[in-house]
């Protein structure tokens, strides 16, 4: 009797010919070279013993850092896994391919070149030294995907420390694509021609995390005179006695109406509907905000109210889909204010520079082509970036964060 | 009178024109995009809604963190820029060109992505913690430029704590190189075509830096038997009572002689000398070598010898310069060395690894090309990465640390 061979026995993979998977496999960047090294020359400048003379030039000016490293060019992208996506705290590995996705859109869209760092800490003492020791390196951080309200105070501290810009997108990329989408919805909605004002809205932010402590912030800078915050337990006041020290000095800032319900008592006679929590909103809610009402329902991928519901209330209605129109993605943002900051060589990101940001993120949309399915341009749209880019570097000069090149 | 138009005062740059900061100009690398982001189909592939599947699936598998990031191909070559070639303590900011330099040679010779980090840290501690702290986001640690003796505790302790390669390339790149040109020197110097026996040979190395200390060691671990190495004060020796905690034990596992004399004493007879220190040895001493001495003097850019005098007494000479034939670069080893670690997916670099570079390299010479002038592949000869990579990777398969793709 002959023996019959073996198959060996080869581990299916079980994500071979999945789309996503085949998109992600060996990672979506690579660092490559700018100059190419083909002999002894080449090797003698771009290395030893050449590069010796740039090193010492750098030392004795450090300002020549950025004129002959990539520094005035590169951003990291840092995160401890907290709160990646919807998917919560599920540490550095697995946050990886969402940093390198967000590398990926820095260089898509504004032509910054960034590198992932997925740190195993959640301490924020060592998280804010860990950032602090390797900026150096870079020529700004991007926070990301860092749970609240750790995020707060991560970014306050780094901004005090780092003479670079510091900027935590899921919280300001946010808030800056909202505002530049609430400026035309107010256009849009506006009687005869003239838009509302901002000062005349009545905003309902659910949810108080990163985002939506953010995007307060920004709506009370942009002039929104009445805005209540909603988190799980109900709307933040001052007498609360379970809020910590963000949302509690949030509280002293908004609700000059002093509500004390939950989000559907707030949302009666609302103008607003802001959500950045998920959960659902019940459709009699939304029923009773008032004419002329904006929903922003930007949970992925389930929107707070959906777009079909919301607009049975709603005379403007976003969400953070692709597939609905006005989609709020704040790769609208991030690409072309790290452009315009780093192009500054800002020392930080102002206030006023967010504000440029998203007035001229909605100005991209001109009146003829203003409609309620609308009020916020297409990621793709390749005027996006550049005229971010532009009003944000005018704004660090007139702020005075702009450095010479 | 007609006012003359006064020309703007525009700083000259005292670097244009000049050949080497030209090339550095904007950095030597960037981040480049693997895949193309063009319409919404791609975005809600490479990032959300689609990553989110994909960071889910490494939550629960979290070996496919190589497989669908980019971690499985990048090395951070970390500084904190206290030893940066012969300058010092320059700091990390101005170590930037030397690390960048680094990482273009990486991917331009071993196609080996890398991230030049330079840290502003200098304690031991803070230095190793923070290495550790990034380390999920890499697959592998390059340390590069950091002063003796901090170097080899920093090592020490990060190679115990990760599960990636740490490799401090100063270090063990320059001892697998000169292994290498070692082992051709002993056979173009052998009778009669058989090569001499390392064991055979006296050695006398100066310098008890990072490249002197591993040169030693793998020396020792190669077969010499008869080894002394030399710092500025004299033969290291167990009964000094100057030496660190690493010198002390290198004394104590070398000159079995019993030396306890000078550079000059030690040189009498020797068979080798390995200069890996700066300072210049005088012509009587090098003339005192055994017949058929080896020189190999690597301070650049001065030899510790000049290849004119130490044609005069040995008969293979070789130094770091790339002017003179047999120059030991350390860019024959890293690529490779890290080429074939991450093929293997290795949890670190053995001995039998480094071992298996110097002698892949070796080899690469055959019998009938083999001179005294050739005793070490070019750079630029192809076939020097692959070979290594082959090399380190079989050996980590032998040596238990290759681990599944």
């Amino acid at each position: 009797m002959v023996a019959q061979a073996v198959e060996p026995v080869v581990p299916s993979d079980p994500y071979a010919g999945d789309p996503v998977f085949e998109l992600h496999r060996g990672g979506k960047i690579q660092v490559t070279s700018s100059i190419h090294v083909r002999d002894a020359d080449d090797l003698s400048k771009a290395y030893t013993p050449g590069v010796a003379r740039v090193c010492t030039a750098i030392a004795e000016d450090p300002a020549l850092v950025r004129r002959f490293t990539w520094k005035s060019n590169v951003v990291a992208v840092v995160t401890d896994g907290t709160a990646v996506l919807g998917l919560g705290d599920i540490g550095p590995a697995a946050s990886l391919p969402v940093m390198e996705g967000k590398a990926l859109l820095f260089k898509e869209f504004g032509g910054v070149d960034s590198v992932p760092i997925a740190l195993d800490c959640t301490d924020v003492d060592e998280f804010v030294e860990t950032v602090a020791r390797m900026a150096p390196t870079f020529g700004g951080i991007n926070l990301e995907d860092i749970s609240a309200p750790r995020c707060f105070e991560i970014e306050r501290r780094l901004k005090e420390r780092l003479d670079i810009p510091v900027f935590h997108d899921d919280q300001h990329g946010t808030a800056v694509v909202v505002l530049a989408a609430l400026r035309n919805a107010l256009r849009v909605t506006g009687l005869r021609g003239t838009p509302r004002r901002i000062e005349d809205i009545r905003v309902v932010i659910s949810g108080a995390g990163a985002a939506g402590v953010a995007c307060a912030r920004i709506l009370l800078q942009a002039g929104v005179g009445d805005l209540a915050v909603v988190d799980s337990k109900g709307v933040l006041h001052e007498d609360r006695s379970d809020l910590n020290p963000v949302k509690l000095s949030l509280a002293r800032d908004t609700n000059t109406g002093g509500l004390s319900g939950r989000l559907v008592d707030a949302l009666a006679g609302a103008d607003l509907f802001l959500g950045v929590s998920g959960g659902t909103v019940p459709e009699e809610a939304v029923a009773k905000m008032a004419p002329g009402a904006m929903i922003f329902a930007l949970a992925n991928p389930n929107p707070e109210v959906h777009p079909d519901i919301a607009h049975r209330h709603a005379a403007v209605v976003a969400t953070g889909r692709s597939d609905f129109p006005n989609q709020i993605n704040n790769v609208l943002a991030f690409p072309g204010i790290f452009r315009g900051a780093l192009d500054a060589n800002a020392s930080r990101i102002t206030e006023g520079m967010k504000l440029a940001a998203a007035n001229a993120l909605a100005d991209l949309i001109a009146e003829p082509d203003l409609r309620p399915d609308y009020i916020i341009p297409s990621p793709f749209d390749e005027r996006v970036a550049p005229a971010v880019a532009a009003a944000v570097s005018a704004a660090a000069d007139t702020d005075g964060v702009a450095r010479p090149a």
